[in-house]
């Protein structure tokens, strides 16, 4: 069966839509079938064309896309709607797919403010629909091995975290210099509360509670804006608390020039520690205290890695997976969700992917970064 | 427009199936329309479903699916037939697909002997047709960028190459095991009169001469079957000579114990040397005689990388791309190249692929390396 | 000229007397004279003996050697004295060796608090003596040449600074395992007001002030005993914050269970950012915003690397040099200085080594740190 | 007890000199006792006092300090010469210092032909003295470590070697630019039969057959002289054949340019592969059919690493040991040995060193080499 999308945003010109396109269709279990890609309808016909969809299901705006798809009959009718928009416009279309009953994958973060995702949440209970919220690290095969490895108990007590996520894309002005992407993410109307924050140390921040399955309870910001004239934080160290009592620290910066997309995760437990790097994502590092470390490896090959590896690799050993690999085990795990539900049957819960409660600690973390940032205090609470 | 593709092989339990189709679909811009992908026909059924491909497309046999899909209008038609079979399955339907006039994509190598690919090297040149030989590690962004700088000139004139092809996958006696692949890949029926240098040396040949732009003109080769009762060689070790007088060696071997898919290639000029490695695909590593060595990275969005590496790039710096990617390319090529000979326009000459010719060459290495082994002259000439 | 070397503490199973001792040999520039290597007699005599030095120069304890040794002739006496005790034990034999009119080398931290680091400097200051703080990882040419580059303006105006230095050495409770070093570490009386901050997040501290020659002005520290029963830190994560307005980040550990010295340092400016790591120290990464990333190598044959970087390597490119050979760039520089002192003549200005300015500032950081950890107030001031 | 040295050539303007000297005396074992360090009398004697050789005991020339030091009294005596001198030089001197009958340690290659390495055998035979070839990379604890492995049978039944050692040094023509190691290097008087076989090839030949424990038996040479005018080879691809039927590959390049000093070696059995790379060589790769791969690494420390590993490693782990380290590993055991044999004694056997055997291997590999290079015979045995 094949499980059919819409999708709101991500036209031409867009640099996380194409993604989530080859993310969603490179397996063959998911057709977008409908789409309003662009706020200029002009742009949303091509980039609609462009993708395949018949223009009878290209629409000029998500209000009208929406409205309209919602009466189609069940077997034409998408299962689930894509958001990629601007931050500021994820709640709206959400709420609204929501509404008429489409499951959602919404591109990170969630909204624009805790309100905003307590409302989401809401209706995604009340109506037990499906929501993904797309923090798409979470989906590379190395990263569930790790927090299988720590959900075993092969880390023992965890202690101490320390995630990382360095970018250079901010370095320079690009928001007046004509960027599009710099500038909505640099714009308080557009991105909301943050910049690096919402944009990478959200990730940094749900790699980390994901991984090793616990709790942030406070934390210590110090945020930046680095550049003249610059509104929104795009830089920040983090010291972090968890409820088990480890420590932690998160960095992230978009002004560490040079850097291309460098996130990387360390967890120390009792028993071992683990380093991985997204920038090298069929490598998982594990340490040990009395023998020589290990290096664990994405493939389907290998039987001794486990079924959760194997059922998120596509290839055999040595053939490098990457970054639309990962992204696509979120939109395959998600549709094999869906898939279950409409044939009411349970699913391997190794499908698993980021839900609307990582969308809502999100949101949590954001304000609080920011509230700290702004603090003489030095703990706050994510709550 | 989207360019139809019909599959011969490749079926549910192949390994290479899935990656020829993830990597045609993943641009959207191939759409399957047919297939034979399995001898059984009950398999051939399952996997053509399971592609969504219509029950009326799929055939009990490839023949069948020719004759039959040759006849259809030319708006329903495929463009092109992909052949996804092993290697004593290749020459036929190539030769069949070719006669009835489709394009046509086929694993490597290219058939069984020289006489085949010279047969089918004359049927592409008689009937105009485009035909692509899975060389796809020449797909990758930094092997192009690699062959733009010796292309450039940047590398200065050539004096050294030395590529390396380990694999681990046959160190046990797999074939005794009811492993299929492994099965064909050492029978001589099925795989011909190589193992190791068809399977990964002609790879390793094709990457050093695309590369390069330099043809090998003699081998030495000590070829061997390392395990007891294995008829063809799993590992083989050979010297080059190039034809502007280069040296060079070739290591190839299935039964490098723990290797994954080790695949590396370094090339000296008398200006600069470059080292490549399949499983870091995003780095292009430059040394200089007079400054700090330089690594080039796979990435749309930086502007100093040229537009060889754009164009063959599909996400922003520093999120990995892998080997689905790099295969993508060569399909994309393709059919950007089908696409453009429809519409009786050229091509941008950077959406390159390999060719008929180097399904040519790689059947010609294959023939030199055997016969070298056997001999005890030291030098044999490629043709 | 042999720069004659007195030694106290560094005997028989010490860890770090070794290092001292071939660090200080190494180059053939240096002879140890005397010594009172352990605080057991017997012990210091065989420690001595082992070292080759004559008998009627070993001594019971350090102030019976101080005592004899400044009355021996000058072409006998020691040019300075070496010191490699317990963090308690620095500041006593510094002063007592500088009163005697010794230059002094002392192993880092500088001593117990930053009353004891104040008069040593004065001390130094008053008598015009020479005095290093073995902070040895400035000493590495890849960290000499990305100060240089920095001195220079290459990377700009600086930005942001993240270090971070993690071992897994005291993730189990080996001062209750009959581990000296591990013991005194962690015991109050004889570590001072820290361990892993006094320990290796000095070396961090420093290293970050070395680099960017920037200061920081002030901090915000969560320093953690991680480990049952442990009085002092054990791991800390500590917000930076620098002179010119750039923001950084420390990150030290003593349980990051299965890391060995993972010391690494990443510096961002406005025209470009650099990576060093202390695993593989003769790399320096620098990151520019328009170019392939390029990688430093320590040698001395590379001309183009410069006088800084040749100065301080020993080996010609590719012949990996270690931290012996780190740490014998501070001897021998020291030995340089001290030589040019006696001969009354300047010093080529590249054979810097850490100084008694460096040991205070390591005190004041320790103690900042500590307040910083126990305080509800977000920022500390270092002075 | 400290064991005397006398040292023939490595004076001022010689590379590997000083390295000899520092791997001497690093660990305090070894005294410089006396000297003719250069063939020019003035810079033997700035060489000798450089290095704090008495006045007395610098000499002229090497036949003057062999016949005086011959008649020293036994405690004032060297108890071995070392020579540092290019490859012709090398017969003569140890000659003379065996049959005054001093141990002797000699740079590689022995010699310039097998005749002359079979004579030193027999004198060394004979006189019952010690002999070291300095083939110093067998001194790396993780190559001691890999050889451990193999030999307890880790690996299994060796199937397959691939060694290779890149460099490019000599990419440009330096001995016609006033350069005097390329010259020697690549002059037949002065040099051999070889430039790159005998430089480095007899390096990687060493190590191969030293980590495996097997003897080559026949090769296949292809060697070239690249630069214009250059009589002897800078570049050489050679396929091995090893005793027990193990395939091999051996590749030794001084015009790889831009390589500095990248010497690997991968050996492959029927039970796991292993990697060793110089310019990484605290780390030792073992890849094992059945889990992840591992990562062995120097460091005394670590206890479960083994006695090997701990005898050969002077520091904690994750402090990097280089090139003088593993160097002095072989100057340390060899005066282990020396002080063993004085004291009428067993030296550990832990304490290897390459000898006299080493020294011979490699004449046999060079002139097998040049004899296959030139022949259009396959295979060359190498007796």
């Amino acid at each position: 069966m094949k499980i059919r999308m819409g999708m709101i945003g991500g036209g031409i010109g867009s640099l996380i839509g194409p993604i989530h396109r080859m993310a969603a269709i490179m397996d063959g279990k998911i057709e977008i079938v409908s789409g309003a890609m662009s706020s200029d309808f002009k742009k949303s016909i091509e980039s609609g064309e462009a993708v395949g969809i018949p223009s009878d299901r290209i629409y000029t705006n998500w209000q009208e896309m929406i409205s309209h798809e919602k009466l189609l009959p069940e077997e034409k009718r998408p299962d689930f709607i894509t958001i990629v928009t601007p931050n500021n416009l994820h709640y709206a279309p959400s709420k609204a797919a929501l509404e008429a009953g489409f499951h959602v994958v919404c591109d990170k973060p969630l909204c624009i403010n805790s309100d905003e995702a307590r409302d989401l949440m809401d209706i995604v209970t009340r109506k037990e629909l499906l929501f993904c919220s797309t923090y798409n690290y979470s989906g590379y095969p190395m990263v569930k091995k790790a927090n299988e490895l720590i959900t075993n108990g092969e880390l023992g007590n965890i202690r101490k975290v320390a995630v990382e996520y360095f970018q250079g894309s901010l370095s320079f002005p690009k928001e007046k210099m004509g960027n599009k992407r710099a500038k909505w993410r640099t714009d308080p109307i557009t991105a909301g509360l943050s910049c690096a924050m919402a944009d990478i140390g959200t990730h940094a921040f749900q790699l980390a509670e994901y991984i090793t399955g616990l709790k942030v309870t406070e934390l210590c910001a110090d945020l930046t804006a680095t550049l003249p004239g610059r509104q929104l934080d795009d830089d920040g160290n983090i010291l972090l608390r968890f409820e088990n009592g480890a420590r932690g620290s998160l960095l992230a910066s978009k002004i560490a020039l040079g850097e291309e997309n460098n996130f990387r995760i360390k967890v120390y437990g009792d028993k071992a520690g683990l380093t991985w790097e997204q920038m090298n994502p069929n490598d998982l590092i594990v340490r040990w205290p009395d023998k020589p470390y290990q290096v664990y490896r994405t493939a389907t090959t290998f039987d001794d890695i486990g079924e959760t590896v194997q059922l998120h690799s596509r290839l055999p050993a040595g053939h490098p997976e990457g970054f639309i690999e990962g992204f696509a085990n979120i939109y395959r795990n998600f549709a094999m969700t869906v898939e279950a539900l409409k044939e009411n049957r349970k699913v391997n819960k190794l499908y698993d992917f980021p839900g609307i409660n990582d969308g809502l600690r999100g949101m949590l973390f954001i304000e609080a970064a920011v509230r700290s940032s702004d603090s003489n205090d030095k703990w706050i609470s994510l709550e």
